[in-house]
């Protein structure tokens, strides 16, 4: 059914650019606003909000169903002309907000047909709008999460003398499915040793050898949202000094960073106080990438926690926070990772796998 | 290095349309015009071809090389706005044509900065010159298919009784990097018995039984180059007096459409001549599909060999062949797919494996 407080939160969202309608094709934002998964391949597919005007669901006669979902559907054929179809939705004396991603092969015949009086980006209503959980998602979310934790006991369990990073990786997907995750997020990241320190490491046939760093950066669906957590392990052997130093840095970094997220802070300043403690003890250059980015329905949704993220943080945002260290001179590579919700005060970490340093035997 | 010919093609295609300049964006054209692929994520990549003026690759820092390429590299990074470098290169008195996929959030700001007079779709003009495949293409396309014949030879001893669909389907791809492909041209097709009725299954946990089809619609890349191939083959024993049938009727389709092939036929009347074979035998409501697709770089690639496809066959072009039937009544699916190659004088057919009713043992 058609979400009436999402749609009623996007519609506010264009008001405030002067938009009043839009035109939504995005797949996935169709699934927010509708619950229904509608792959439309190469096909047309689009969803319209007008003030004060019917919303209307254009989709392909293939991918017909029955369900009322709670606005107008018009069916189009292979062969007829959407064009006038979207005419009659649409108020041409104004201007329509479209999709980032609407393809040029939809867009100029749009505007051929004088659909409306200009067009706009759309996308940052959306996205905006998708960036705030509302108690449903919270909900789902939480749970994505315990699942992950859950998993990630078993996954610890995966590591045994002379298993390599594709066999280990190779088990997840059942363990995800046996407690009730439907999918991954994202292939897993399953890294030994040296392979940790290069972080877009992707699971190879490395044999776990004693003494190696052992990293899963790894996520599962659970109802249509996503998990995401990163823990690094030891096999055997407790790290040497630096290796520990190393860790013992990250895993501040990542506390003080989820310590200061609450409503109102300015996302850069969380990024920068995770790379200030890290850069400060002269580990700078090896913590390579942006602290965390946000997460839904996507792993990676719009919004990051980066350096260049001037907004607020407002409650019912989800992002990661995930400092990491790539340091091949020491054959280490660290990235701690939980997901934190936004409330009302402050904070919730939505994972609660322990950060200590862990030796696996 | 920029291919002179296929750009040349390409800027003739869009003159024919009253155009003169063109922003390519699809890494695939890319790939084709250039030799070198580019997978540039979220981020801008683009080629400009004009008439009489210098062509230009767009290309952001992150993906920086030093081979030269035969055209001008302009960088740019993350925070450069991109649309003033566009403007230099592109022609403003001018319509620009664009990518059918470009982007929205792409098209809208170009449109702002008043890049060009216009803008058009210039997707027809690139399909149009990358079907017809050029000297060194067709040799490619030949040993493409000339693999995928020696593959489904071994892909025929992987049957053996108590396997399932999914345990064929995950050997192929070591078969295919053993006979030089690199990856698959897409996820190869097993269908057993009741399974192959349905023309969009994919492979599971079913397991053989004496009497079942066996349906494989497999293809592997080599240097860039799809190939595509389809055999239906039968389990211990002879197919019953309907599914000889209907596998013979296939055949007669498959044999009667691909004889038809050659310059100046009407694409559509291959279609019709296939289906008129099966619906006289009263099989028609059990084709549910289009004859054929084009095929290259790209396993679909645009072009198809339907009823609404009125355009002439051409020297260079490559399409599948593939008729089908899936009449569940009778425990059987059966599809036969070639691919062919128009030539100067008539075609090619790019497969040479037996098409006769065969029983694996």
């Amino acid at each position: 059914m058609l979400d009436k407080e999402r749609s009623h939160r996007i519609m506010q969202e264009l008001e405030k650019e002067g938009l009043s309608q839009i035109l939504i094709t995005d797949p996935v934002a169709i699934f927010y606003l509708t619950g229904r998964w509608i792959h439309p391949g190469e096909r047309f597919l689009g969803l319209y909000l007008g003030k004060d005007r019917e919303s209307v669901l254009f989709i392909n006669t293939l991918f017909q169903f029955s369900e009322e979902i709670g606005l107008r559907k018009v069916y189009y054929s292979d062969t007829d002309n959407i064009y006038p179809l979207l005419a009659h939705a649409v108020d041409s004396s104004e201007k329509l907000a479209v999709d980032k991603i609407l393809p040029a092969r939809f867009l100029l015949p749009m505007m051929e047909a004088g659909l409306a009086s200009g067009y706009a980006n759309g996308s940052p209503a959306v996205d905006q709008t998708r960036s705030i959980k509302d108690a449903l998602e919270i909900e789902i979310m939480r749970e994505s999460s315990r699942i992950n934790d859950v998993c990630m006991e078993d996954f610890k369990k995966l590591i045994k003398t002379g298993i390599t990073e594709l066999e280990a990786a190779e088990q997840m997907l059942s363990i995800y499915k046996s407690h009730g995750a439907s999918a991954y997020s994202f292939d897993p990241i399953v890294a030994f040793g040296m392979n940790a320190a290069d972080p877009h490491h992707m699971p190879d046939h490395t044999i776990l050898q004693e003494g190696d760093c052992v990293l899963f950066d790894v996520g599962g669906v659970y109802e249509n949202y996503c998990s995401d957590m990163t823990r690094t392990y030891f096999w055997k052997k407790e790290p040497d000094e630096l290796q520990a130093r190393i860790y013992n840095l990250v895993k501040e970094a990542n506390e003080r960073a989820e310590e200061m997220c609450a409503p109102g802070i300015i996302i850069s300043d969380i990024d920068k106080c995770a790379r200030d403690i890290i850069t400060d003890a002269g580990f700078g250059p090896y913590f390579t990438h942006r602290l965390g980015h946000f997460i839904g329905i996507e792993d990676h949704e719009y919004g990051d926690v980066s350096l260049t993220n001037q907004n607020r943080e407002c409650p019912g945002i989800t992002h990661s926070i995930e400092p990491g260290i790539y340091y091949p001179k020491g054959r280490i590579g660290v990235r701690i990772e939980d997901l934190v919700l936004i409330t009302e005060d402050g904070h919730e970490v939505l994972n609660h796998m322990p950060k200590e340093i862990e030796v696996l035997e």
